[in-house]
């Protein structure tokens, strides 16, 4: 069976490895989380790896590709400090999820090794690939718990926070067999690291629409996340003429049409009004109060930055012009993540071997990649999807471009290896 | 103490007989419902009404001001068929209501009948002030129940219908001492009727804005409630860009403002998009689709009729553009109810004696008047209400209203006289 043939079937088989029966939702440190451990170390190990699970629940196969000496090559259990390349991606996933995201970057890094190790292929640096314990952060509310972790950017007040049950992190990573204590140790030194290389489907429709099997990623979008509430006044709607409402939803609807007309004119900006609600939300009063969320996106911060301030300025004057009063904060906001000059360069040459057109793309959706990044050079490449869609059961990558991708990975390694001598 | 105070200080006694401690809701054959109806029977004897409940549990006093013989008026047991005023409106609520809404047309009903007594006027005419049994619909969740008994236009198919508790509203009448049996006999006979006068809080704003205690309705608004449904494409708001999207809530928002631009156009017209449910509702998801409610209503039916077609096509249009599907369905229309112009005309003559203008505007709210209207010539005096509140705690109207409201119905019914004489 071809390599790429034997990741399909490898998705397939995580699939089924779940917390809810019917549907595949494989959350932190969870029963399910546990057995995917269990049989990616099983494929991990067939590949020629030593495998561990670090105290957060991270599970690392390391692949000496040679020893400096000569000697057996150094253990897992003693690892020698040479120089090494990380490959990965994380292995839970979202309530209801598709396949392939986080899947597919484990899988492709364990092709990888199973390819260098078949072709005896010599390395001046080992490889590690890394399943993370945590990239969505459903059980947590906290995204990116197994990364922050590796990059040593986690921070211990997370301990903390409970899921839905009422565990707290702490206790959850305890069960789960690792040591909330010793989250620190698991840190990796990061003048041992060459990079991150993170394969993973690209969530869009982008590549799909560009007829290409894969894609560099130029850097993850930077997000602000906020909360809008325009508040006028509820009233009947048989009794209050048009020039006296003061109609929440209205006002509400101006800016949602002024914040997609900001993002059409704007390339590469992304927003979007994905909530709101409407009070009192009968059909016959005027609503008195609207709550939405923006969440604006851009790989340039600067850009993002003014989009927000220009959105702003214009929810203020909606709200001045038809009277209302309005009430704003932003959630969340992360800087962009530029991805490594270097490291996409090489990667560039490969993609060209496997492609007629090398095409560089932000990502809109973080990644571990963005959190690896604070380490080491961090590169992505990403995989058509089907119809753009991911977050659910009909998300879907074809083998051959999964064929494409294992290539293009293979050949970056081995360039990788060139610079490196 | 004036009438007008006694009226006020009975809207607060009244305001107390509830069937939710702590806020007033007052549904269809409940408890409070038999209460209010005896402590109301009580102030209208002692108007020197006879009163009876009829078998749909409307209250009636029957005042008869003058026999035709001089010899002791015509008991209500055996009503004569001397022509009869009706003056009203309902004693229900809706829940968590105001006091005014309902209970003040029956308050003003009794006392004119009490100032004609007071003053020993003889009318050519008996006087039946009602209280209906059920306008709002709260327990049975279709409307106008009371008044569609006396005015004939009750469906028996509404008695299988059943309340949140699972009870029959046939069994509802029974328990409160009516009988489901007898509603027909419960209707009024059209040729013993001069005509219905209801007295309403206004629930808008308009006579507040005019500065005006009073004003002459000169229809109630016909409606058209429709469900529109715009289906899109959900998508993540990272990955999607802009122009590949199918956002179903900037759809909707384009509709929301034509809807807005086309009633501000319109004079009379209110147009209202008051419940809006955007799925999957993720901060981070494009909505894929968008469920909201149209309400439409003019005092002429040809104009909301022909708003509904534009809209419609408009909807279609933003669909047709943005490449999404729509869906949508009517599902309540009611055609406008033009009060009488007779009567109306001479109400018109007694507010001129009472304030400086006589102001004549639609009625966007349904009322018992507009039932009615089917059997006899029915007119309604609307009465200022604070900041247009209504349906709420807030709702509030002003003693000195009430007086002016009182006195332009005692001239009503005496320049009524006049011209049956």
């Amino acid at each position: 069976m071809n390599a790429a043939k034997k990741i399909m079937q490898r998705i397939e088989t995580l699939a089924r490895i779940t917390d809810e029966p019917g549907r595949l939702t494989r959350t932190f440190a969870s029963p399910a989380m546990r057995r995917a451990n269990g049989l990616v170390a099983k494929w991990m190990r067939a590949a020629g790896m030593e495998t561990r699970v670090d105290a957060m629940g991270n599970l690392i196969g390391h692949f000496e590709a040679k020893s400096e000496d000569g000697k057996k090559p150094s253990s897992i259990l003693h690892p020698s400090s040479s120089p090494r390349l990380l490959l990965g991606s994380h292995l839970d996933t979202v309530r209801n999820a598709g396949k392939f995201d986080g899947p597919l970057g484990v899988m492709l890094g364990i092709a990888c090794v199973g390819e260098l190790r078949r072709k005896k292929t010599q390395l001046p640096f080992a490889i590690e690939v890394v399943g993370f314990a945590d990239e969505e952060g459903v059980r947590y509310q906290s995204a990116y718990l197994g990364s922050k972790v590796l990059a040593g950017s986690f921070d211990a007040k997370e301990l903390r926070r409970k899921d839905a049950a009422g565990i707290a992190l702490a206790a959850a990573i305890k069960i789960f067999g690792g040591n909330p204590e010793k989250l620190k140790s698991a840190r990796l030194d990061p003048k041992n690291l060459l990079g991150y290389l993170e394969a993973h489907i690209e969530q869009g429709p982008v590549l799909e629409g560009k007829n290409l099997a894969v894609g560099i990623v130029t850097a993850i979008a930077g997000q602000t996340r906020a909360h809008v509430t325009f508040i006028g006044h509820a009233g009947h709607a048989g009794t209050t003429p048009m020039a006296r409402r003061q109609d929440a939803l209205c006002a509400a609807a101006e800016f949602i049409l002024a914040t997609e007309k900001l993002a059409r004119k704007t390339p590469g900006l992304v927003a979007t009004v994905g909530q709101l609600k409407a009070e009192p939300g009968a059909s016959n009063v005027i609503p008195g109060e609207v709550k939405l969320t923006l969440d604006l996106r851009h790989a340039k911060d600067s850009i993002r930055r003014s989009a927000h301030l220009a959105l702003k300025k214009n929810a203020f004057q909606i709200a001045h012009r038809r009277k209302l009063k309005i009430d704003g904060e932003v959630v969340h906001e992360t800087a962009a993540v530029a991805c490594s000059e270097k490291l996409s360069g090489l990667l560039a040459l490969s993609v060209r071997r496997h492609q007629k057109k090398v095409l560089r793309l932000p990502s809109g959706a973080g990644h571990d990649a963005a959190i690896m990044a604070g380490i080491t050079p961090a590169v992505m490449l990403f995989i058509r999807c089907k119809n753009g869609i991911s977050h659910h059961p009909n998300e879907s990558a074809k083998a051959e471009d999964v064929r494409v991708a294992l290539g293009v990975m293979s050949d970056f390694i081995l360039r990788l290896a060139k610079a490196h001598e």
